[in-house]
C-alpha cells in the first residue's frame, strides 16, 4: 500500500516467524552492539521506548516494548518464585501492592530496575475474583424506545437506590473535599461545576491529566438529557473548563485538551471527562463508551425540532456493556431472547442498599 | 466515593510510597508463597495478567503487570547488553524484529519467556527519526467553514497528487489481491465495499479483529461527504458489514462489532474501521479520532435540513493531530497565529509526485 511504510506493513511479529536471511549469530549481535545515543520517544505509559544510537558508527534506532507474558501454566507457576528486588510500596487491609524483578538476577554492576508492577489481594472473596474474571462484552444500540421504556427506568432506580449520595455530598462539600481541586462560582449558578481527579490519574504528571467535571445542576442524569436549547449552557460549561483548566496547570495549552463524556455512564449525574491529548488513550476515551463533547454540541445544534423537544433522546446511541451489567442482564439480554426486560414494573424498586 | 471499590481508589502506585506497616521480610514472602491455581484474565494486550492462587490455603489474586522502562540513561545503555535468548523473527532490508529476554539470566531449569519485543532499524535515516520522535499533539475544532475554505480543499490536492493511486490498485483487482480478505458482489455497484485486514491485526486471532472496510463507490472522501440522504446506503452497508463478518469468523457474533470512522483519515476514500469489542483499545478507537458510524448515522438522520443539504459538512468536528501534520503547519497554526492558510490557492497544486 502506498502510503504504509515498509516498517509497519513487516512488523506483525506473527506473521513474520521466517526463517533469517543471515545468521542467527550475526544478526544477534547486531543488536547487543547498539551503542545508546538518546532516547527519542515512549509511548504505550512508558512501555515502549524509542532509542536512538549507532551500530558501527552507522545510525540505529531500537524499538523495545514490553512483551505480553506467556499464559504456559508452568511459567504462571513459577513467576511468583521467580521475583527478586521485591518492593514492597504499601499496604491497605488486604491489598498490596509491590514492584519487582521477574528474573532472580543478581548482577551486582548492572542491577535492573524493576519490570513489573504487582497487585496482591489476600486474602480475596468470591467477589473480588468475579470482579477480575474474564467478562465477555457486548456491544448494543440503543433506540430512543429501549431508552425511554427500560434504560430510563433503570436510570431512576440507580438514583433512587441511593447510589449519587457520594456526588451529592462532595456538590454540598459535605464530603472529599480534598479531591476537590477547583470549585467554581458563576454568577448563574446553573453554570457551576467541581473538578475532580479521575482515579487514574496521579494528580501531578500534567501531559497525563485526567479531571472530572461535575456540574452542579441535579436536573441531566446522563447525555441523553441533554435538549438543542442546552446548547448555549454546554457551550458556555466547555470554554470555562478549558480556561480553568489551562489556568491551573501552567503547562497545559487549551488546546491540548480533550473532553468527552460516557454513554453508558458509571453513574448517573452529568460529568465530563478532560483529558491532555498526550494521555495514552484507553478504554476509557473509546468508541461504544466516550462521546465527544464537541461532536455532542454541534449534533444537538442542527438537530431537527424545536429547541425544547429536540434533543439527545431522539437518538440511536450504540455502546459495549459487559454481560454481568445490570444492563445486559436486565435489559438487553431479555430484548436478545425476546423477552420482556424486567427493569422497574412494579412500583417497589428492586433494593434500596 | 461510594462507587469505588478501595483497591482501585489506592492502586496509584506513586501516591503510596509510604512505608510499609508490616514487615519488609513477612509481606515479600507472602508473594513468593503465592501457589498458582488459574489465570483468571489477561488485559492490556497481555501485558497485564490475573491470576487467582492460595498463600496458606487461603484464597488470593495476584495482578502482574508489565512496568514501564527505566528511563535512566545508565540503564538504556546497558539494555542491549543485558538481552538474552534473542530470536530473531524476521528480516526485511533495514528492518529486523527480534524477541528477548531482558536479562542475562541462564537459570536452565525454569528458563524465563521473552519479556521484549524488538524492531531494529539499521541503518536508519532522518526521516526514521523525525517519525519516531516525540510530537506534540494539539486538539482542533474544525467549523463548517474551516472545512470548506481550507480542509476541503487540501483533501482535493491530497487525492490529486496521487495518494489514492494503491486504494484504486485494490479496488480494481490490479494490486495487493492477496490481502482482499472479502470482496462483495451487492445487486446495486453503489453498495460494494471489500474488507482488507487493518495492519496491526495479526489476521489470526479473532477476538482483536481488525478490518478495514472500503467502499468502491469514489464519491465520498470522507465522513464530510455524508448526507441526510445517504442514511440508507449507510444502514444497508452497516448491516451488511456485520453479518458478512460474522460470517466469515465463526467465533464472532455480530454484536461483538464495533464500526467507527476515522475524522482525519489517513487517506481520502471513504472506509469504515470495524474491531472485535474484546480488542484492546488504543487510540485508534479514540475520541478525537474516531467517530462512532452508528452515532453518525443517526445524527444525520435527525438532522434538520433537506435530504440532499443536511449532512455532515454543517457540523463542527474536534480532532487531534501532530504538529508535523500537514493540517497543522498549513491550516491551524496559520489560523492560531491569525495568519491565512496556504493550501491551494493558486490553480497549481503544490507538488504531484
Amino acid at each position: 500500500m502506498a502510503e504504509v511504510p515498509q516498517e509497519a506493513a513487516s512488523s506483525q511479529t506473527e506473521d513474520n516467524s521466517k526463517t533469517a536471511s543471515t545468521s542467527q549469530t550475526a544478526t544477534n549481535s547486531l543488536l547487543t552492539d547498539f551503542k545508546f545515543t538518546r532516547l527519542l520517544n515512549t509511548t504505550s505509559q512508558g512501555r515502549r521506548i524509542i532509542l536512538l544510537g549507532t551500530i558501527s558508527s552507522q545510525p540505529a534506532l531500537l524499538i523495545a516494548e514490553r512483551g505480553a507474558f506467556s499464559t504456559d501454566p508452568r511459567h504462571l507457576t513459577s513467576l511468583p518464585k521467580l521475583l527478586s528486588h521485591i518492593q514492597n510500596l504499601g499496604d491497605n487491609d488486604i491489598y498490596r501492592w509491590y514492584l519487582a524483578s521477574s528474573t532472580p538476577t543478581k548482577t551486582l554492576d548492572n542491577p535492573t530496575p524493576p519490570d513489573l508492577k504487582l497487585n496482591l489481594i489476600y486474602p480475596c472473596t468470591e467477589k473480588h475474583i468475579q470482579k477480575h474474571s474474564f467478562q465477555q462484552v457486548r456491544y448494543v444500540v440503543e433506540t430512543p424506545e429501549i431508552y425511554s421504556k427500560y434504560v430510563r427506568p433503570y436510570m431512576r432506580l440507580c438514583r433512587e437506590e441511593g447510589r449519587l449520595n457520594w456526588v451529592f455530598n462532595i456538590l454540598e462539600g459535605r464530603k472529599e473535599q480534598e479531591n476537590v481541586l477547583f470549585r467554581s462560582a458563576e454568577s448563574d449558578p446553573q453554570d457551576d461545576f467541581l473538578l475532580l481527579p479521575d482515579l487514574n490519574w496521579d494528580r501531578q504528571t500534567e501531559s497525563s491529566l485526567h479531571l472530572l467535571a461535575l456540574v452542579s445542576r441535579r436536573d441531566i442524569w446522563s447525555v441523553r438529557d441533554l435538549k438543542k436549547s442546552s446548547v448555549p449552557w454546554l457551550r458556555h460549561l466547555r470554554s470555562t473548563l478549558a480556561t480553568t483548566v489551562a489556568g491551573m496547570y501552567p503547562d497545559v495549552e487549551v488546546d491540548m485538551l480533550k473532553f468527552y463524556v460516557h454513554y453508558q455512564p458509571t453513574y448517573y449525574h452529568f460529568h465530563i471527562h478532560i483529558v491532555h491529548v498526550n494521555l495514552d488513550a484507553t478504554g476509557t476515551q473509546a468508541i461504544g463508551k466516550a462521546l465527544g463533547l464537541d461532536h455532542v454540541i454541534s449534533q444537538l445544534e442542527h438537530m431537527e425540532g424545536g429547541d425544547e423537544e429536540a434533543g439527545m433522546q431522539m437518538v440511536e446511541l450504540g455502546y459495549t456493556i459487559g454481560e454481568a451489567s445490570e444492563l445486559w442482564t436486565r435489559i438487553y439480554l431479555p430484548l436478545k431472547e425476546g423477552r420482556e426486560p424486567m427493569v422497574s414494573g412494579d412500583s417497589e424498586p428492586t433494593g434500596s442498599g
